[in-house]
């Protein structure tokens, strides 16, 4: 088992397992914890691990590097290093892929949100069957929109089902920043808890699950995901995820937060939702202007 | 433009350009917004230059009548006026084929719900992709069934999705008016927010949007509307309604409500939810007399 | 109709028509209202008297035993007593049977939940159109997980549409007691209620609806019922659960809660979610014992 785990233990992801039925995976690359294309191949081996795994029963990702839980995608990294990636076992790429693997997996898996949780790290939270949230610390947002993108790992599939279109459609295309509050008031995660609670709290969910039997967890689950988007749906964001890259709007509009010191520890990951507004009004007074002064009077 | 616009600025509804990607569709039908066959045109005519504009991103949704976001069908119109009118390009009647087209409209849509949204102001709120209501004048209700009515804009396929069977099923067989925070709490809408907050909060989300781009809204959306109930539910909802206005029920519950000052400015627009349980009451009454005096006692 | 009444009459539950629009349902078990398969049967004729009135309109269901609304099975009966039963006319077994043929019932269902609604209880809370909870004395739990069971009765059907994913999937595999205030927060009830309040509040709403007219009440939850879960969802649960009791799992964790007390009044009814912890701790220390002494280090 040892060897197993050696080769679990990657540069990005760290998993430990707390018993047989009980792992935590830790997602740490700091500063910032973004996603390259290293650690989505990293979040394969962990699938593939826990697939292969018959006395695993619950998994708790959750994160080593401090205001960020997972963050957007790394925007230095070379686009064809992600794209290039094979297919995995459900016929999706990688990303969506290992999404669709966790909700439908035969183990119990639990979001432990304290930070950032931007873009990817929302998506595995809707991927994850349950999670948590730090009152103080947790900040959800689906910010692709705002920058010219489409989300590509399957909130448009799994956010309206959770906390109903409007609530969706107001995360998505406001690409606004959620707050733990916020995020528990809309059912966007199961529930907020102070952030001195947090890790007891879900420490000893997981705890009292581990011992519970795992057909009786397995076949419940499988039940309630029945009722599942399918999985092109997944397929169907990813495309437009990667279409939207290809797009001026999208490669302006990830220039501009560049230009402020996004992807770097600072107040553009801070305050991201900010920032997207910031950006925005300012191609939109560029419109204006080439508009010919359009000043918004009634007409 | 100004033809397109001149063509917009109906005798109900007037819409404003606040600048090319944003707009403001007021309705204004005093003294109490009820929507007649007149409307509907209106709303057609709207839709119709919302998904020929390239440029539109963001629409919200008000009123210019105190008290009144959008309120039930004119009941003194003639329902012919209404019947009569051609199916719209989906399909449907003029009315569930304006909600279909919303919903599916590439552009952000917005309720801004201050006053009644009964009947068809909830059935819009709900097209819509978010809502934001006051939360000391904001009053939602589907009042259908309280006077032997069927909704006919589609609240049965759209409100459990949004809100919980059981909590739909409480909206449409109560009959009840629902508070902005109760609305708030239950999903209804996005937010409830102070009566005092809401233009601002509205407009400044509306302009944020309308800065971003075009292409990732649309297809955002387009991804979210997958899980949309089919247009024929629509069909169905509708059909019902009309139905159940031919049944002496409808009839005799409309006539028990004008006699009340039903239709006008005063007590039973304001409180509709309590006239519909008096009128209901009295027909027990009545039932209970033609039965010999059932009284309730166990048998 | 005093002979149909007195049909309906059973040992466990008694029928109390109000009015002819109006019956109550009152489940009366003692002392803990456990359900056997007395009680299933009781239950199908009062589901078939329902459906052949064409006057009721509202049927509430509370108890009559203090603590318990309606709890889980009864371990003492003989399980053959209950798969014997033939299948309902829907084709499912007689417990799934009712539960389907309630929710589609053309009349409106309000469970009134005193006490405990354990398993079964929340079964058909989860069945009924609307649910109003003590705010002191409800206690919702779907606990089958916890003794290595799965539920019978449908929750992987029904919740995940009704609170989202991911607390229906925290319901399930926590197996843990929910208070009211919880439930209402999650919306796995309509709302919870001061239990001083909650009599009145329920009675006032059934008889406001007793006055309304069944042919808009019955199409208007036909509409809302179209987007329903499959029954054939329900039957798959139901083999589940009767798969689980074959299991040494289950029958392990039955009979380790029958030797602290379950399934009589005291201490393991009353905080039946602590003791399934309980028991999956002794049974996680044995398992680590049987491992050779694993301890959770990082290995």
């Amino acid at each position: 088992m040892a060897a197993v785990n050696a080769s679990m233990d990657g540069e990005q992801i760290r998993v430990t397992r707390r018993s047989p039925a009980y792992w935590r995976v830790t997602i740490d690359n700091p500063p910032i914890n973004v996603m390259g294309p290293e650690m989505v191949r990293e979040f394969q081996q962990v699938i593939d691990a826990m697939e292969a795994d018959d006395r695993l029963k619950v998994v708790v990702f959750d994160s080593a590097v401090e205001d960020y839980f997972l963050n957007h995608s790394d925007f230095l990294a070379k686009l064809e290093d992600l794209t290039s990636m094979p297919d995995g076992p459900t016929g999706l790429p990688p990303w969506p892929d290992f999404l669709a693997r966790l909700t439908r997996l035969p183990v119990v898996s639990i979001a432990l949100i304290r930070g950032r949780a931007t873009g990817n790290g929302s998506e595995i939270t809707l991927a994850c069957d349950m999670s948590f949230a730090s009152r103080e610390k947790a900040i959800l947002s689906q910010w692709e929109v705002g920058v010219g993108m489409v989300a590509g790992g399957g909130p448009m599939a799994r956010l309206p089902q959770l906390i109903g279109r409007n609530r969706a459609l107001e995360v998505l295309l406001s690409s606004e920043d959620i707050r733990g509050d916020q995020a528990e008031s809309y059912g966007y995660v199961n529930r907020a808890l102070p952030d001195a609670e947090l890790d007891v709290f879900v420490d000893v969910l997981a705890t009292r699950i581990a011992g519970f039997d795992k057909w009786a967890i397995a076949n419940t689950k499988r039940l309630v995901n029945t009722g599942l988007p399918p999985d092109v749906e997944l397929g169907a964001g990813w495309d437009a995820c990667i279409a939207s890259l290809g797009r001026p709007a999208a490669q302006n509009g990830i220039k501009a937060l560049m230009a402020r010191g996004f992807q770097k520890p600072g107040d553009v990951e801070n305050r991201l939702g900010y920032y997207l507004g910031e950006i925005a009004r300012q191609a939109g007074d560029f419109d204006q202007i080439s508009n010919g002064g359009f000043h918004g009077s009634e007409f």
